[in-house]
């Protein structure tokens, strides 16, 4: 049985805020003790606002390819320099789309950076960066927790992806630490006896699409959620371990 | 909070078994009483096996383009013709990978025609075609279970996919009933009433990747599990929902 709890009453998040204190109070409050195994899933956006990852678009000043390139896409020039310095490749462009290789490797709509859930001066234009390092990010949490709890728990750091192929978004892990975030199955056996041959699993994206059932999106949103009952080895692996590199993809 | 429960003891399934029958005693010797709202999702194969999609490799007598294609990627000609046949489009091919549009519409390794978990008579070779329709399997499965319990719940059946950029399967649904497929959350608001303006959720995916945790792929597989705790809008969505159109696929 898998159980995922959102913790309640989760303050908005401003910069500086420690996340550790943010989860020991959502824990109490949702009378949770941690037990090993465990694992906390947290919306990137916490862990981005916390780690004061906001930028003021007047702030910034868009370079020549920035203007070209967001006059081709039709976005603010100002978001297309951000979203070109978070990347390392534009991978699509088009009309409103603009897709490309975030610098942590994988590929995504603007970077990963947002404007909605940004609290919002109506004078100024705020967005929201990814977590400079969320597999650093995540590994920090753990430790800490560690410190403070005595049990070791898995972190997943979560993001909003859409898809080539499939309409509508899903959650995807950004950030691991503690538990395998691709688990390798090959070698085993299935039902019959018969060895498994390719199946290697997105284990902490398939945690993250659980958590986002629950995170929600809009008005009710529960940016940490703690879930109970996985039987995962004991790996600590990475959300870099979910990237395929560029020159294994076939649609890169 | 979200409650994911496998059902116990689900024996493996032969052609012409009674899905029906088969969560109903799940169900019962997991002590569930299903409630409205409660999820059953099903790995797609038991619902394949059921419908009787086991083929024999032996039946097959390859095309002279399925000999062209399987020497290319280096597959046995009978598997391929099947792909094929179960196929609209090749997407992309390569030295050991065959990636299709399935005629049902989504972009899959091998058309999700499946070797493993298929029990094994040494001398003969069988492999298992997706169900005819996942989204008609759904729904015939849900209004059965409404006249036979009274309850009205929604119905998931998954498959594992892999995906372009990233490592690692993860479970997405293929068929889907009394639940929305894809959840179009645009026009709400977010935590600062800001207007969310790209948010369309592949709620059933999540949903498909959740369970997928717990079914495992290997020896402990579980192929029903029943979730409780989820708030959806009453809307009846299809897998086929989830489908981007190849002519609005960037990566088509």
């Amino acid at each position: 049985m898998l159980i995922l709890t959102p913790l309640p009453h989760i303050p908005h998040v401003q910069a500086g805020d420690d996340l550790l204190s943010l989860v020991l109070a959502g824990l109490a409050t949702a009378d949770l003790r941690l037990q090993a195994g465990d694992v906390l899933v947290l919306a990137q956006k916490i862990v981005s606002k916390a780690e004061g990852r906001l930028v003021n678009l007047e702030s910034i000043t868009p370079s020549a390819r920035a203007q070209a390139v967001a006059a081709e896409v039709d976005k603010d020039p100002r978001l297309v320099e951000l979203i070109l310095s978070e990347s390392t490749a534009v991978s699509r462009h088009g009309k409103g789309v603009l897709v490309v290789r975030h610098r942590l490797g994988f590929v995504s709509a603007n970077a990963g950076i947002d404007r909605s859930n940004v609290q919002q001066d109506p004078a100024q234009e705020w967005v929201l960066l990814l977590p400079e390092d969320p597999d650093q990010s995540a590994a920090d949490l753990r430790q800490r927790l560690f410190e403070a709890t005595g049990t070791a728990v898995g972190i997943v750091i979560t993001d909003s992806h859409g898809r080539p192929f499939r309409q509508g978004t899903v959650g995807v892990a950004i950030g691991v630490a503690g538990i395998p975030a691709l688990w390798d199955r090959r070698g085993e056996t299935d039902l019959y006896g018969y060895t498994l041959r390719h199946t290697t699993v997105g284990t902490a994206d398939e945690i993250a699409s659980a958590a986002s059932l629950l995170m929600g999106q809009a008005a009710e949103a529960t940016p940490i959620v703690h879930l109970r009952g996985l039987c995962l080895p004991p790996q600590n692996g990475r959300a870099a371990d979910l990237i395929r590199p560029a020159e294994q993809d076939l649609y890169a």
